[in-house]
């Protein structure tokens, strides 16, 4: 049994995420990465299968936090107060002094198609996930998907404005709720 | 009644559906799609970047039909109204004779995880795209984003209902938008 350094993952993050904006995602090794917190490129990978996946670390905790939220709902409570428990519960794993390694990775991924496409592809798969939960909380299809991707595109849109502004994630994941209930009506 | 003859590109999409399907799309080679219509490999890639592209060929096709949807809805339109406008020009796109062309393609796509990434990219930008339409508008932020991903997200749903339907997709997507609403009121 391997004992790990606690927060490892999570300096190795840091220093991907600072490499990677200054000087490029391609350019940046994984051996790199590991040497800016003081360890070897085999540590590095005991972590992660890949550079790429230093980016994403994080995820399992996102989809943790939406599927709590789910889970924490009121009995009664409607797909849509299910998933806005869930926006919630996620804005908890977004505290403001996160914002700024929030927008550096931001920075990252928009500079990288084959990124995006892989942020978008996991904002999908949770999208995926909430609707399973939501189904297993008894809602039907298609409330289910619907519900679950509006939550997405909510925690998507919000998430974007909260790395350029001063509010709490939470106070603009229910505005932009509510901008989308307007579209809506 | 005039038969319609598909051009090159659509008979080696139907091809290499019809490989991807029966062999897997990882053993067909775009020889043996081309073959199947009595092309050369040459032609083929004279046709499409690789054999993944066979695949997504119509996606320029299904984008301009949603951007003349957007255009083509009244003046004073609301962004939903909009939005609806572009759905309703995207399902003459989907005829029911091509119904079973694109369950044979789903079933392809669902079958390999990065076809499946590829998809959801695709949709994310046609999303972006649609987005772009509605501020060309006067649409204004988030409620043209919003309303382009509800749009998706009304697509996707529709869609994949249609083809196990037999009903045509028009009528199944002003149904999901409405189950939508309802999910958001």
């Amino acid at each position: 049994m391997v004992r790990w350094e606690p927060g490892t993952p999570e300096r190795l993050q840091r220093a991907a995420l600072e490499l990677f904006a200054t000087r490029g995602y391609e350019e940046t090794t994984a051996a790199e990465i590991a040497q800016a917190v003081g360890l070897t490129e085999r540590t590095f990978f005991r972590h992660f299968k890949d550079k790429r996946e230093a980016l994403f670390h994080g995820q399992d905790l996102l989809e943790k936090a939406f599927l709590e939220g789910v889970a924490a709902a009121p009995e009664q409570a409607s797909p849509l107060e299910m998933v806005s428990a869930a926006l919630r519960a996620v804005s908890s794993s977004f505290p403001d002094e996160r914002r700024s390694l929030s927008r550096t990775r931001q920075d990252v991924i928009d500079r990288n198609p084959a990124l995006q496409e892989r942020e978008r592809h996991k904002l999908a798969s949770l999208a995926a996930t909430i609707a399973e939960a939501l189904r297993a909380r008894g809602v039907g299809e298609p409330a289910a998907t619907l519900a679950a991707q509006s939550g997405i595109t909510v925690f998507g849109v919000a998430f974007l404005r909260w790395i350029d502004e001063e509010r709490p994630l939470d106070a603009i994941m229910q505005d932009v709720l509510g901008e989308l209930r307007t579209v809506l009506r």
